[in-house]
């Protein structure tokens, strides 16, 4: 059905994250047939993902089907379905049901996914964060972690089911850290017989030397101290070197544990291998100024995928506003090449960073201006909500935030995918 | 930890739904230990299982964690598991990961499982709606059968794919059938390029003479019209014979449809089984008129898993009301066990069936009051919200239901448990 048949050239966009969709958006009115294939029916708003794992918001609260997004725009055919190889030369992407995918332009934007660092054995002890599919994993993990705890007699196991290690300080290591700390002393108070919630070890762990290294050192330094004050422990400059099913290695010292997250490393989509062209140590695809790859000029590549380097050399942060511009950028460099005109050098307007601890407090560096505490968190509320696509979607996740607030609770407490089975680290389908 | 220890004799509620929830709140104040075992980690508000299969609701806006509903009732400790086996003669629950549970008193409150008459292998073809998975499962289906439909270019399949069955016109069947022609014929408009949704054949199959057979034969017809009128073809008096991967036998006929939904029938939970006293045809235990079992006295049985009669001699139905009234006179005839008197025999109190067909309709027999249309819709929907538990829940439905209503939108149109590969039934881990 996407044979170049048409009069039209094909753009093949994959993956409907933020610089997959925005660049789609952006081609609204251009002569072109596009189609979007994305291996999920929804487009994810990542930056709240975290909520999702940790119980605060639904998993539809911070997703809109893609095709609903896209329904008004008439050039653009949306393909749920996975590309499992792509064909620069040929023009052509194969899909794992088989069907293959013509295509004159390709942007590739299938995103990242997490790096072990050579460590692959720790993926099933450790799982990270990157789809629906994944937090809702680790909600569950999380939930009957204190289960199981409740359930087991052995002060020990026991002990080891009660503490948790997030792998990683980055804001969402952070913002993971701080939310578990909290449900542990809130949200569950009361509900258990045998335990006591708030006894829970919760340990941030980071190899370098503070976390949220993005930021600013005062603000690492204010998030660290609100981490502790919520009964987060937390370890810097001492690298994890070992996970397995009963805990993990940090320098010298294996501590038990039964919850190990991992929010410290992605890597490009395996599908840029495909392209045949050489790539970063991260596994992502070195572009051209205007975003193509180099001898490919009708393959494009944006958001985590590509590698791409600032004025001062410093890299584009996988971050969801340079997603979003170099989406929107492809689409000018495409609508440029169908006239002919050559696109202007991609540029990366960086406004800042945020990150929120717990319930109370965040920080937010917006380069000369910044902000802590609870007037910090009030800005990232604000801007998360305006960013997130769906009316209805903002109301019910400003619901859930305010009744949170009030009520230290979290809406969706439910451990889906099966729960009363003895498994202790179930997988889900 | 639940061994006979304690001064307190101990209650085990098996099952947190309507029943064993319903009884344990009501022994708040009796002098007992109770321990409330359930294999999921909330209790569920099943009258609106339907909308979550729908993608209306999402899962945590029908479900509250049990700890969270009895973190104040000190008397009480929840347990996450799953007995296997019952020895009432020893006293003792045995679960699945192997734990021994001695009790002095027991509940009984399991519930029911699908049923399939004998044709257990009908099962993997024609899921059932029980459980928060097996809604998300279900969503699964019907959102992924327009996907294939979309994808695929060989026009019977693709008619294949746009072939639902919903087998069983009672409430839930009813309720499925309209709401999945709204979602063919409104929701998913303009959305695809290669299919029209609302071609889509959405097949209601019941066995007996008519729709909703336990309402009015006047409502029964009100509602065979309205679903007609919304597009559902509704076939009565004839049975399944067979279903498969590829379709489903009506009569003689063998019609081609990817997507064949079980509303049929339900057998109680196979524990009642190893109470080793003689179930009814559906499985069922009979019971005394204080809903204990007969030669056990001190076993109790509640909910869909107790065949109880009415003074008619009819069935008292397998309704949230009634596993309510049965659970909270369990409760009583305990109470008055425990201070040695005799309780009143069970009377189920029959307040009316409801059900609604599509967004703008509903039923509602109130013995002697019958209401229709969207009046009706108006009453379903104040009982539906006045009964739910969690005031941040109601708001959310409300507010769901709201938006639904003016913008055919579903809420919850996101596709769980991975979607993307070429399989074309997967079930859930």
């Amino acid at each position: 059905m996407s044979d170049r048949t048409g009069p039209l050239p094909h753009l093949l966009v994959i993956g409907g994250g933020f610089a997959g969709l925005w660049a789609t958006r952006a081609l609204a009115k251009a002569p072109l047939r596009i189609t979007l294939l994305d291996r999920s029916n929804h487009h994810l708003f990542q930056p709240l993902l975290y909520q999702v794992a940790t119980a605060g918001l639904s998993a539809p609260d911070i997703a809109a089907p893609l095709r609903h997004i896209l329904r008004r725009q008439r050039n653009v055919e949306v393909r749920l379905g996975e590309a499992t190889a792509i064909d620069a030369t040929r023009r052509q992407a194969t899909l794992a049901d088989g069907a293959v995918l013509d295509f004159d332009y390709l942007l590739l934007a299938s995103g990242a996914t997490h790096a072990y660092f050579g460590n692959d054995h720790w993926a099933a002890h450790a799982p990270g964060l990157k789809s629906l599919d994944d937090a809702l994993d680790l909600r569950r993990r999380l939930l009957l972690a204190f289960e199981r705890a409740e359930a087991c007699t052995d002060p020990a196991e026991r002990a080891a089911w009660l503490s948790f290690a997030i792998v990683g300080g980055g804001p969402t290591g952070v913002e993971l850290a701080g939310t578990l700390a909290e449900i542990a002393r809130h949200t569950l108070r009361d509900e258990f017989r045998h335990i006591d919630p708030a006894s829970a070890r919760v340990r941030l762990v980071e190899a370098g030397p503070r976390v949220l290294a993005s930021f600013p050192e005062a603000l690492s330094e204010k998030a660290r101290r609100q981490l502790e004050r919520l009964g987060v422990e937390v370890s810097t400059g001492v690298p994890v070197t070992a996970i397995d099913a009963g805990g993990y290695r940090l320098g010298e010292d294996y501590v038990a544990a039964r919850t190990v997250v991992w929010a410290a490393g992605v890597a490009a989509s395996p599908l840029a291998h495909s392209l045949g062209v050489p790539l970063d140590l991260a596994g992502r695809v070195p572009v051209e100024p205007d975003l193509s790859v180099a001898r490919l000029p009708h393959v494009f590549v944006a958001g985590d995928l590509a590698a791409v380097k600032r004025a001062d050399g410093s890299p584009v942060p996988g971050v969801a506003p340079a997603a979003k511009q170099m989406g929107r950028h492809v689409a000018a460099a495409i609508r440029a090449r169908l006239r002919g005109a050559v696109a202007r050098p991609f540029r990366y307007r960086d406004f800042g960073n945020l990150a929120t601890i717990g319930r109370m407090a965040a920080v937010v560096d917006l380069h000369g201006f910044q902000l802590w505490g609870l007037l910090a968190l009030w800005f990232w509320l604000a801007a998360h909500v305006f960013f997130l696509i769906g009316f209805r979607n903002r109301l019910v996740v400003l619901l859930n935030w305010a009744w949170a607030y009030w009520s230290y609770q979290r809406a969706a407490r439910i451990i889906l995918g099966g729960a009363g089975s003895g498994e202790q680290r179930p997988t889900r389908g």
